[in-house]
């Protein structure tokens, strides 16, 4: 039997990206009764434009199918004309803000779009940065700088380092360099020694060697790299080294990149922000 | 005059980076009157876990600065316990899942976590997938399996294609191709011929002059590459180009990666998403 659809429309005067992650996280509770389909309407911040949007709203009200409207717009004429539509609205801060002016006795301020993520902000500069040093310093490529890394992620080749530095810089502004583990690296016994100043900031990733295999296979198939015999030998040896210098590390076989990296910033206690 | 510290808890049984975003957009409205400092609990799925954490939310508030609480926790008792900590406790699905199930007269079904983001997912591997598409096609350097490529940015050396293809893939898991736009380009009056097949998927990306001159100073000062008189003739080159060949293009001076992204997917059609 096929699920109902039922269409969605995310509606902000920004991109809506807030209110897309949100509303997807909300209806993930409704999959067992409905497929969703999401029209996305950013920069949204003249009535035209919203009344436009809205007669499309009514319009699938009309036919019996009322679409679910996520906003996060904040200018309250466009507001109350979209509350007035046919859809089934969610402002989705309107509660937690209301809740939190009674709570503090103040007033919020609305800013259209979000501060942080703006392009002149210093914070959207140093995520760029962020964004930039990582990709120099994916799989040891480049040595220099190493004293300004927030992480240095180490694991053999094609465990999961280069997508996760990515999302720590492009999520949380990190600088993030990662260095590959080599059979070389086991035979001493030892870190690469551009990395071993700076064991604070390491964190390892492992993973199953039946997985590692496959992926390896991906790319190289049938060859010695992908081997299942490589693949044991290498996991087994880079746990061994990540354990004799008391490097932390996880195995990222079955985690997302934002598990990964939630970790990372746990255990390196990078998990406080101030704004 | 500064202001008053307010503490802020992010708590999840997940990575909590919803909570995260969401709270910040939030928050975003009342930073004339606090700031703000974040605390992220991810993982938290055992009432020990939580009791320990709600231990320092009561003694915030027992020194007369009660923490403000964004959660996404879904057992439900875990999130009684939580509700009645001293805490300002903000449930940030419960408003939205309680009219939601009113209106479609349905019961929500609770998901630790968020499915979408399961790493054994296809919608997961997909985006692995992208990503990796996207360095292995980072600035025209691997010009095979273009017609697997969902969009291909074009624009000069610095322009921002990098972090922005990165980001598609990352965030929408589309496989991004970037080319640079180069003198040779303009000189033939034409695109590079390898991507001439996929106008239907180019994006261009331009900048003004002398903010493209400040960008490629950092990274080659005083050089002609970074001087002001090659970068307006590069840039006026690449729109007249674009113009030309009737590619969709904006300035990226002063737009986030976001905002860039969310414009490539209306302008390319790509912003529609069944789930």
């Amino acid at each position: 039997m096929s699920l109902p659809q039922k269409t969605v429309f995310i509606i902000s005067d920004g991109t809506g990206i807030t209110a897309e992650t949100f509303g997807h996280s909300v209806l993930s509770q409704f999959t067992h009764v409905y497929t969703f389909k999401q029209v996305r309407e950013p920069f949204v911040t003249t009535i035209e434009k919203l009344k436009e949007i809205i007669a499309r709203i009514d319009a699938l009200a009309d036919e019996g199918n009322p679409p679910i409207i996520f906003s996060t717009m904040v200018d309250h004429d466009l507001v109350e004309h979209l509350r007035r539509s046919k859809g089934i609205f969610l402002d989705i801060f309107g509660a937690c803000v209301n809740t939190l002016e009674l709570s503090l006795n103040v007033r919020s301020q609305p800013t259209v779009g979000r501060s942080h993520l703006d392009a002149n902000s210093e914070a959207y500069h140093k995520r760029i940065e962020a964004i930039n040093f990582t990709l120099a310093h994916d799989d040891g490529q480049f040595v220099h700088g190493l004293q300004e890394a927030d992480v240095i992620l180490v694991g053999v080749s094609r465990s999961g380092k280069t997508p996760t530095s990515l999302y720590l810089a492009m999520q949380y502004a990190l600088k993030v360099a990662n260095f590959p583990l080599i059979p070389e690296d086991f035979e001493r016994g030892q870190l690469p020694k551009t990395i071993k100043p700076y064991r604070h900031k390491l964190f390892g990733l492992s993973i199953q060697p039946e997985r590692l295999a496959e992926i390896r296979s991906e790319r190289r198939p049938n060859s010695q790299y992908s081997s299942i015999e490589q693949c044991r030998y290498e996991v087994a040896e880079a746990e061994h080294l990540m354990r004799m210098q008391n490097i932390s590390w996880l195995s990222s076989t079955s985690k997302s990149i934002e598990e990964i990296s939630t970790t990372v910033l746990q255990i390196l206690k990078l998990d406080q922000d101030t704004y």
